[in-house]
């Protein structure tokens, strides 16, 4: 998907991380619409992961790239958004599974816990692999439908 | 959290692990309420996600153990309900930092992409990992309250 929009959004344990995937976006051709965190100062993670997941599920962006220190807790917040698949990628073995099988729309990272070549190479592999479709298609179905309870 | 309740669910791709770690619940004084999948013919992962995020929210279980190929299609199935928190656990590092700080209530494995041995001593340490409350204690609220759009 050379040339679309990539949103990106981190925590501030995430920050660092977050400008590193940028300027690889853009560097690719990317337009890249960055939703903060602006610095290192403490931030709550839930309300980064709610903003990507509202600008992906709207169109704003067709992709998104999270960060916080292990992924977790900002990828559980954009997954409350029923149009969202984001997948917590350690690798690019996950990472590419994730598009194959998942049809993930985001990538989130822990800039704790992977360090930055890793992620700068599964994001590339994130945003080149295309969803299998087939099979998987039924299943992906089935996470927009997944009701709350 | 000795002797408490903990729901474990998988899908084909990781039905043989979700038995491994099965045993080990058993083996450490847990009840376990296995929501299936109980054999490696094809399923849906999001059926099983849903089950065991229901089983959590609802007070059934304390805990909840997912497993699938990567752990990415069924953790999102699972977080989709707002009263859970799927945290992909790929070493004891992540299975530790999503207690300490996200309060997580479910821990998601990926048979294909991690060892038994490394999922085994990440469960442990999962369920034996206390909250840490204090700045983390609002950020986790606001996980319940993240709107879906």
């Amino acid at each position: 998907m050379p040339g679309g929009t990539v949103a990106v959004a981190s925590d501030h344990a995430g920050f660092d991380l977050k400008e590193i995937l940028k300027r690889d976006l853009q560097a690719a051709g990317h337009e890249v619409l960055d939703l903060g965190t602006n610095s290192t100062q403490s931030v709550d993670y839930p309300d980064f992961g709610r903003a990507l997941a509202e600008a992906v599920a709207s169109g704003k962006a067709s992709r998104g790239v999270l960060v916080c220190g292990t992924g977790i807790g900002i990828s559980i917040a954009a997954n409350r958004n029923p149009g969202i698949r984001a997948a917590l990628v350690h690798d690019v073995t996950s990472a590419r599974l994730s598009r194959e099988h998942n049809d993930a729309n985001v990538a989130a990272f822990g800039q704790r816990v992977i360090g930055a070549e890793t992620a700068r190479e599964a994001l590339k592999v994130f945003l080149s692999t295309n969803f299998e479709g087939g099979r998987h298609a039924g299943r992906v179905a089935k996470l927009s439908r997944v009701a709350v309870s």
